[in-house]
C-alpha cells in the first residue's frame, strides 16, 4: 500500500515464521533482508512492475548495491511485522531507497540500500524510462524540477 | 481460510519471491516446504492456537515426524500459489494431514505429512486437548463418532 | 568420498550453523533437503559432473520428482553431522537415490528420492549418456548385467 | 584458517549450491550474510569457542547490531568462494570485524559488521574475558597496550 503524504511510503505486513528464526529464538538477521526484498517486490508491483517481466521484456534486473542494516530489536515467532520502503533518490542507473522493519510503532531493524540497474551480462545501465519515472513521483519530496 | 465441505480445506496465498528461486528459474525444492509451513501455522492460528503460544503455555510443539512429496510441475517467480491443507486424521500424539501447492487451478506439489506433538526434551507426548478436538473437528469426514 | 564396497556410499560432512536452526532450537525441516542437495551436487562434481556445466553443455538438469523425509532425531547447533548418499537405481530419465542424514552413528532423517532429468521447457528426457553410465557403475549392486 | 601476519585473517571455503542462488542466475543477496556468519562461528570454534556452548555455559550470544554490504560482483552456480574475516577492534560490549567473500583474487562482496554481546533478555552485557581476550589477540594489530 503506497500513502500519499509529505513522504510517500509503501508498507507491507509480514508474519514470522519458524523457517525466520534461529536457534537464538529470534529472526536470523539475513532474513530481513528477504522481508525488504519482498517489501520492494510488492512496491515494484503496485506501480505496474514485475520483476520477472523488466527481466523479460527489459533484458535488466534491480540488483542491490549496497546495503546498510541496523539491527535495533529482535523480532520473534509469530510476530507480526511491516516493512516500510521510502524511495530517496532516483539517478539515471540506480535508486536510493530506506527500509524499516517496525513491530507496532516501534523500529526493529533500519534499512538504506542502494539498488542498481543490471542488463543480462551484469554491467550497469540506465533504468527503464517507465520504472525510472514512476520511482520518480513516489520519491521522497514528489518530482523534483 | 477454512472452508466447510464435505472436505474441510484451509487455503492460504503465497507469492514466489527472488528468495524462493533457484538458479534453475524454478522455486527451490526445499521451499515447499517451507511454504506448507507457513499455511499449517496460519490453519493452527485461525483455530485459535499460535506455536510460541503452544510451546510457552504447554511445553510442547507440533514436529514433522514425516513428509511425502510429489513435484508435479514447476512454480516461477512472481506466482500466485495457494496452499491447501486437509486433517486426514488425528490420533494420540499425531496428525495426519495433506497439502497441495496450487497455481490457479493446477497441483503442483502434492505433500503428505504427519505431525507429531512433542514436549521440551523431544520426547513423542499426546496433543493437548483443545488443539485435538479442534483438528479433529475440521478433519475429513467431520468427528468421528 | 565415495567408498567402495557391497554398496557404495557418498559422505559429506555438514555443519549445523545458526541460519539451520529454528526457534524450536533444532534444526528446521526443510533444510536437511538443503543438505541433501549439497551432497547430491557434490557426489556428481566428484564423478566430473559439474550442474552449472550440465545446464549449460546439455541443456538438462536434474530436478527431484519425489522425495519421501523420514525425520527420526532432531539436529542441533553445531553438529557435525554427515550426509550419506546411495544410488539405487538408474532409469532412462529418472535416478533413485536414499540419503540419511547422520550424527555419529545415528540416523536423524532418512530420505528417498526419485530425481528427473529436465530440458530447459521442463520436459522429462533421458539422462545425458555420461552421467547414466557414471550412475549405473556407483549404484547399489554395481553395473547390472 | 587463522594466518598469522601484519593482520591476522580468517579464511573459509564455501562452495555455491542451488540453494544459495536465485533465478537472476547469481547468488541471493541475503544469502552472502550466510556465508559471513558461518565464517565468524568457524573462526570462534578455531578460538575454542562454540556458540551453543557460550549460550548454555555463559548465557550471551554475539548478535549483529550493524552490518553493511557492497556488492561488486556476483557469485554463481558451483563457484568456489573463500570468506575472509579480519577482527578490527574489540570494545567492552563489541566487535568490529570486516569481511570480504572473494572468488579467487577478486571481492565479491565486502562487509563491515558490529556484534554485540548481548544476554537472554536480549540486554547488552560485556564479552565474557576469555572470548575477550582472544579477540584481541587476533585483532588487526595485535593487543592494544
Amino acid at each position: 500500500m503506497i500513502c500519499a503524504g509529505e513522504t510517500s511510503c509503501h508498507r507491507m505486513p509480514v508474519r514470522v515464521y519458524f523457517e525466520d528464526t534461529d536457534a537464538g529464538g529470534i529472526v536470523y538477521y539475513a532474513n530481513y533482508l528477504r522481508y525488504a526484498e519482498r517489501a520492494r517486490t510488492e512496491l515494484l508491483r503496485e506501480l505496474g512492475f514485475e520483476n520477472s517481466a523488466i527481466m523479460a521484456q527489459k533484458g535488466v534486473a534491480l540488483a542491490v548495491r549496497r546495503v546498510r542494516a541496523e539491527y535495533l530489536k529482535p523480532a520473534r515467532l509469530d510476530d507480526a511485522l511491516c516493512v516500510e520502503t521510502r524511495v530517496l533518490a532516483v539517478h539515471g542507473a540506480t535508486i536510493d531507497m530506506a527500509q524499516v522493519v517496525r513491530r507496532d510503532d516501534e523500529d526493529l531493524v533500519q534499512m538504506c540500500l542502494t539498488l542498481a540497474c543490471m542488463n543480462a551480462a551484469g554491467r550497469p545501465v540506465r533504468l527503464p524510462a517507465e520504472v525510472r519515472n514512476e520511482m520518480v513521483r513516489i520519491a521522497d519530496g514528489g518530482p523534483e524540477d
